[in-house]
């Protein structure tokens, strides 16, 4: 097959499937290096993230020579089609190194309007979860299958998940307890694979704060591709990062709004 | 084979193998049954919980009619021969309802000192973590490997795992807080998952209260035979339910145990 007669699809699987590869043989080693990004907090970066990004910018400098690319961990590739792919090798570092099956491969596609194509994978489960503007579907242990958001949850029905309790601010902190305080059941530490839980219609609510754009492009393309609903804290749009507000309907969107809206 | 020449190994991974045959098919069901078991919090027992634990029952019946068994779902079994087998067919029922693949099987075979054998069986991912009295191995999507927990990891090295950041009561989360600020890092949400990343040397403690007996007794036999230490926030036995602190080895064991002794 011809690069260009490759589809969208067919290319991120590629880059998803490459990212699976080079990331395997460094999960749960014990031996891994991990650097500290920032002088405060704790963010490693592992030799896979970037052996990943570039197996996967590699790719895309053969299949799609004239989208740009904006990735992770290193500098971005401006484009000349008006579409970017938007990649994090690993999102979820902190799981990774902890030996979690949570962590994923973010992989998105996006142009001046935001992403419209995204993929969530997982590995080592062997779980891949596809957002496209035609659908959203999942590929897994258990076979395959379409993916809808619950459209029925109203806000005292909702599961809510975040990845860390303290989230980003103090008073982002707030308002996210304001939220967890009104649903029935709040859960932590799934990194992006709450997106895909959301996307398959098992979440309600996902709030994060303190994003980069790597990490929600591939999670906004999914959900909305599923039914849901991904904004900022204010209703805006998601994918310049910071605080995302991931929703399975409407009516639970807004009641969330509501009070994430108050800070 | 006849019943009396397979090993207690053997009859517990037929209890695992039943229990993943039973659960499966009602994993990321959206028309799954939840029951509340108490008027408050949300303690959901699932549908494949009961089959799970009756089908489990049925085979130890069979195999092992004079030892007692201990299950969740069920009244208590006596036995006659000092043995009992300690059940839980799904642990982390609210992460089962949300679709994470962190929930397991917990199968111990324990006697008047405690378990001293246990599996962390995942289902979902196809993870089976056993510990015996002869050691600690794991089978897995990257094929078997042994388990050893982490030799080296001091208190502020430690990576840190519990479900809630509220724990059980308001003092039990203020010890818990008291030892995440001192380690390097601070993860929620797994289930019994964490024990089994704990065995295979990439967590460094554990820390829960309000347990109930079933949700120890494996992780307690298979962090023993991985190497580490599992008591209770005194430094007793944990086998009794209650607050546990598992811990990769007896120096990041001594000084967690420092911090939480003092509630």
């Amino acid at each position: 097959m011809k690069p260009a007669d490759m589809t969208d699809i067919q290319v991120a699987e590629l880059l998803a499937d490459a990212a699976r590869k080079v990331i395997l043989p460094f999960f749960r080693r014990t031996d891994l290096d991990a650097e500290n990004k920032f002088a405060s907090g704790f963010d490693p970066v592992t030799e896979a993230d970037r052996a990943a990004e570039l197996a996967m910018r590699a790719i895309l400098a053969d299949l799609r020579p004239r989208d740009g690319i904006h990735g992770e961990e290193f500098d971005a590739v401006q484009g000349r089609s008006g579409r970017t792919w938007v990649l994090d090798p690993i999102d979820g570092t902190r799981g990774f190194i902890s030996g979690t099956p949570t962590w994923g491969v973010l992989i998105a596609l996006s142009d001046e309007n935001g992403p419209f194509l995204g993929i969530v994978d997982q590995p080592y489960i062997g779980e891949r979860f596809i957002g496209t503007p035609d659908g959203a579907y999942m590929v897994g242990p258990m076979g395959q299958r379409e993916l809808a958001t619950r459209r029925d949850a109203a806000l005292g029905d909702a599961i809510l998940f975040t990845t860390f309790p303290e989230l980003g601010h103090p008073d982002e902190a707030a308002a996210f307890r304001a939220v967890s305080q009104r649903v029935k059941l709040t859960r932590y530490g799934m990194d992006c694979y709450a997106y895909a839980l959301l996307a398959a219609g098992l979440v309600d609510l996902v709030i994060e704060a303190g994003l980069k754009e790597v990490d929600i492009h591939a999670p906004i393309a999914l959900i909305r591709a599923a039914g849901g609903i991904v904004t900022d804290w204010r209703g805006g749009p998601a994918h310049g990062g910071g605080r995302a507000l991931a929703a399975a309907n409407p009516q639970v969107h807004a009641a969330a709004l509501d009070i994430l809206g108050r800070i």
